[in-house]
């Protein structure tokens, strides 16, 4: 039987987590592609297989339904219903997002983070929802081999005692190549136009500069990323 | 006076040059914001200044029809009109790029090679538009500071024999950390999805590789960054 009414109750689930909101009240979202709905499966998130097709462990839906739910110009044969999983415990190299607004930049961020092992990111408020299908696409399947944490920065970056907790700003900052390579490490990535936030940084002791040619300035996912292979473990 | 028709010349010319092939036989492309007509005065390319009001030196438009020009949300105030201008000269530091699609990627790209000393990027075929308007706003202002020519990279490529020149891919690759830093220096980057086109891929005789967890890969921004990074004259 292939879904075809857009008053299924699935189907109006499906069409809600186009929102934010939605996505937080009911801890799900939506992932787009053969490759991701493995990955979800393979990482034990996933409630439940669309496809366009009648197939085994797949739900059919009707192409216009499909496309309704999809945000892609290209046609999605097969989406995955995912459940949100909040991590609670700390990798060893955490990236800390204060207001990461571009989902591009969030999707390369995710996937610098996994392959330098920065494998928890901690993401304040005002950064842009993770599960927002155009981050999904950019982390090209990172996002289900990282743990996520969404928190207060405020609140957080004091209890991070042991780490050493590292800003991203010119003033008083320490150039990349001079910081210690420690065990533990945070680094703290702001905002595309404002960078961190006046609050944030004020609680920072401790910032990194990226050497560069004079009034010049790197794109977040850039800069952060650049700190991340540096920084890495070998 | 303030221009309110659509039938004015100058109108139908701005919004011709919405369109790569346009910018591409009138050598001409816009800018939006204060800040970039401002950097494209500076280098020298700004045509003619329009604003939304009449002042000495600008040209002005009705709201109506700066807003049919840009392709922004927001209200832009001022664009300006500037010419292409294909470089002839390398600089020391060169990036090269086959196929890079993506506009953010793109105006990223542009940040860190003037960041780090890459000053002339050179365009294969099937590369997007840098003079499109989502590249120059990711380019904060970086697209008037380098050279930029476009060639068929084939043909270039062996013509840069005074150059040291990387492709990046994994296969036969030197790991960034063992790369010999020379003068004169330059690094192939290739599309999204698809990576170094065959036929250059064959024409290149080294590679570097970035250093990384298993079966992760990099965003090509970030990768390039990190290479021109490491790489850069100190």
């Amino acid at each position: 039987m292939i879904i075809t009414s857009l008053e299924n109750q699935k189907v109006k689930l499906l069409l809600k987590l186009d929102s934010t909101k939605n996505r937080k009240k009911e801890k799900k979202f939506i992932v787009e592609g053969k490759h991701l709905v493995d990955e979800a499966r393979k990482k034990g998130v996933l409630l439940e297989a669309y496809s366009l097709e009648e197939k085994d462990g797949y739900i059919a839906l009707s192409k216009e339904i499909m496309k309704k739910i999809c945000n892609t110009d290209t046609v999605v044969t097969e989406i995955g219903l995912c459940k949100i999983v909040e991590s609670t415990t700390l990798s060893d190299k955490l990236l800390i997002l204060d207001g990461v607004q571009d989902p591009g930049n969030m999707g390369a961020l995710m996937r610098s983070s996994k392959a330098f092992g920065f494998d928890t990111i901690i993401i304040g408020n005002g950064s842009c929802d993770i599960y927002n299908d155009k981050v999904i696409r950019a982390s090209q399947g990172a996002i289900f081999k990282l743990s996520f944490i969404h928190a207060d920065l405020l609140e957080i970056i004091p209890k991070l005692s042991v780490y050493d907790v590292y800003g991203t700003n010119v003033v008083n900052g320490i150039e990349l190549d001079n910081v210690e390579k420690k065990n533990k490490m945070a680094i703290v990535l702001g905002n595309e136009g404002n960078g961190i936030s006046k609050e944030v940084q004020e609680i920072l002791k401790k910032n990194i500069y990226i050497p560069m040619s004079n009034t010049e300035s790197l794109n977040v996912s850039v800069a952060g990323s650049i700190i991340m292979y540096k920084l890495r473990n070998n």
